[in-house]
């Protein structure tokens, strides 16, 4: 039960909606009803299991998540909006809920319609194996091009009641910050109410996963979901005690965040980006992603290069103020820039000693003002052309 | 003289600025004051070579270009400015000319002085070696991770007197739309005023190098002069004869555009990207723009996959108006999305053996308004990011 929370039960099978195989749909079920919140997708092109899941969860309540990877059920018309009424109706028959009650979410390839045959197959088996320690499973049940399951985990104590967050999620490609993430599940036994739930959910999505950037796309099912099903047992949270969750659940969406940047498609290196003194929160976010979001930043992160020209030249594009003789740039604690000058041979070969590492971080000083932000990333590498060349062959 | 143009002559020198060996210095001279236009890069870092020429272009006329490879002379501060304009000045006194009629130009790596000792020592047999032929070398120094020198010409007849317009340029990554290309340099013998030759280049710009992307990385060195030296003899030009100018140096751009499209960094494909039926001027270059500049889209064209799920949702990620149920797309003649559903694996058979092509369009009918823009881009290799990995290295 390493990964087990209190009054959820879960289970996985390889369906058969993966082309390579393994463990392709999940199941998640909360043995009380649970309240619920979400972030989905700013794209406008909605998959249909977003669009379903929205109206599932308005009314704050949910007790089960199905989950598959293979197929994103996106751009599939009324079709793909029946299968994933129907895919929600199945659950509920077999787990005697309503279909409210459950949220539905897909990712893999888009365009195709959903085999239901698959998916109405496997439920009933989903169903009876569901198991306390199953969460870990369905973890591995979403990956696509993931290289590891990604889960995080928060344990605290409200009340002198402990209770857990558990996270999982999934994505390594379409990651764009200001977007969610690709999908994210979180089941909590702490009790507390939908509106407070989802506005700790909203508030850690923006500095989580609305800070991590792969590859600058985003993608069309992007979801997170939280359920709390109230099992610790706490009476209404102090705000102390709303404190301490919305840090712990931050710091596990924080942890998949990380992971999701570091396991980038194709990625060899996890870089930090730091921005600091730009003149407004505008800038600093813009100046940010730019550099983040460069091509030519993130090939020469993957070759060790600290090729600072190129950030400069990321940074006077990004339609922000900017004064090149005040701008100083470090790899780590190495300073490359100083007054929009490079700091000489030496100091670049320290820097790329530390690029040598699986991860760093790049900071930057605009010296223009009192904002900061930064971003998760990952190095651009062949690897990454390779597996996006071939994804549905 | 296949490239000559009257009144002109040029030389090319390889100086020991490009690492790699070969001409990295050009000059190209006007036998008589030329009139003059310029457009230069947007970006807010500016390298010395732009910020000098922006001076001296100010006036309308000019008498020579110097260009080099290998260094950008960027990110490079007064040190940088006082090579640019020790450039000019030696230039200047070799030709006996004014300094302020010597334009300016450098590409290569940022951030590094440019070797003063290397660029004196070469200026004086530059201008001993001008000849009537040497426009072709010009084109070949300018290059850098450029697979071939990209040259274009148009012929005309104004008033019975023919005049011809030839142009040169440079660029493979850091090229994005909206900024001009990387280096261009456009020489005709018509007799036109620099306000008309500033206007033609201009709005030739527009609809050429500002429709052209490769990585969504933008240069800080990006220049494109024009030099009109007026032998062909004609008078001042009549409103068709201004339009038959407009079209023909708009043609030499577009010939330009492509090949550095097509020359992207580890390009394999040129891609045409056509926009229709958008809602507004702004999304229909905006839905341009950001389908050219996804990686996944891109990796897609490497792979000849005709992924269009992953169009549709760069399209929804792009800040427009979009009914995914109204969206058509085609690569070439062949229809691949209807009504926002996909058409099939027939269709994608079809589509992926026009990917197979060294060309080919894609083309995309939102059905929502009247407008309509195109892009040139190219697909995303793992060669690119191999170049851009070592380009210091």
């Amino acid at each position: 039960m390493e990964y087990g929370v209190q009054g959820f039960t879960a289970s996985a099978v390889a369906a058969g909606l993966k082309k390579g195989g393994g463990l392709d749909l999940g199941l998640i079920y909360s043995v009380e009803e649970a309240n619920a919140a979400a972030v989905f997708t700013t794209n406008r092109v909605k998959a249909a299991p977003v669009l379903l899941s929205s109206e599932h969860v308005r009314n704050g309540k949910a007790r089960a998540i199905i989950a598959n990877a293979g197929n994103a059920n996106a751009c599939t018309g009324p079709q793909g909006m029946d299968n994933a009424q129907k895919t929600a109706d199945m659950v509920a028959r077999v787990l005697d809920i309503h279909p409210e009650q459950v949220l539905v979410a897909s990712t893999g390839v888009i365009g195709e319609p959903l085999d239901m045959g698959i998916v109405s197959k496997a439920i009933p088996g989903l169903a009876r194996s569901l198991k306390p320690d199953g969460l870990q499973d369905v973890a591995t049940a979403i990956m696509t091009t993931d290289s590891f399951p990604k889960k995080a985990l928060f344990d605290g104590v409200v009340e002198g009641c402990p209770y857990r967050i558990m996270g999982m999620a999934k994505g390594a490609g379409m990651i764009m910050p200001d977007m969610a993430t690709m999908l994210c599940f979180i089941v909590t036994d702490i009790s507390i109410d939908a509106a407070g739930l989802q506005e700790a959910l909203t508030k850690g999505t923006e500095v989580t996963f609305n800070r991590t950037s792969v590859d600058g796309d985003t993608s069309t099912n992007d979801t997170v979901f939280a359920l709390a099903n109230g099992l610790a047992g706490n009476r209404e949270l102090s705000r102390e005690a709303y404190g301490e969750f919305v840090r712990g659940l931050t710091g596990v969406m924080d942890d998949l965040a990380r992971m999701i940047a570091g396991d980038g498609e194709g990625a060899t290196k996890f870089v930090i980006l730091e921005i600091e003194g730009a003149a407004s929160p505008r800038d600093a976010l813009r100046a940010a992603r730019t550099v983040a979001n460069s091509s030519l930043v993130k090939t020469a992160f993957y070759g060790r290069d600290p090729n600072w020209g190129r950030i400069m030249a990321a940074l006077g594009r990004a339609g922000i103020s900017m004064d090149e003789s005040r701008t100083d740039i470090w790899i780590d604690d190495v300073q490359i820039v100083k007054g929009g000058l490079g700091c000489g041979k030496e100091a670049e070969v320290l820097a790329a000693k530390s690029m040598g590492k699986d991860s760093f971080t790049v900071r930057i000083d605009m010296h223009l003002g009192n904002f900061a932000e930064k971003m998760y990333t990952c190095d651009l590498s062949p690897e990454y052309v390779s597996i996006n060349a071939d994804y549905r062959t």
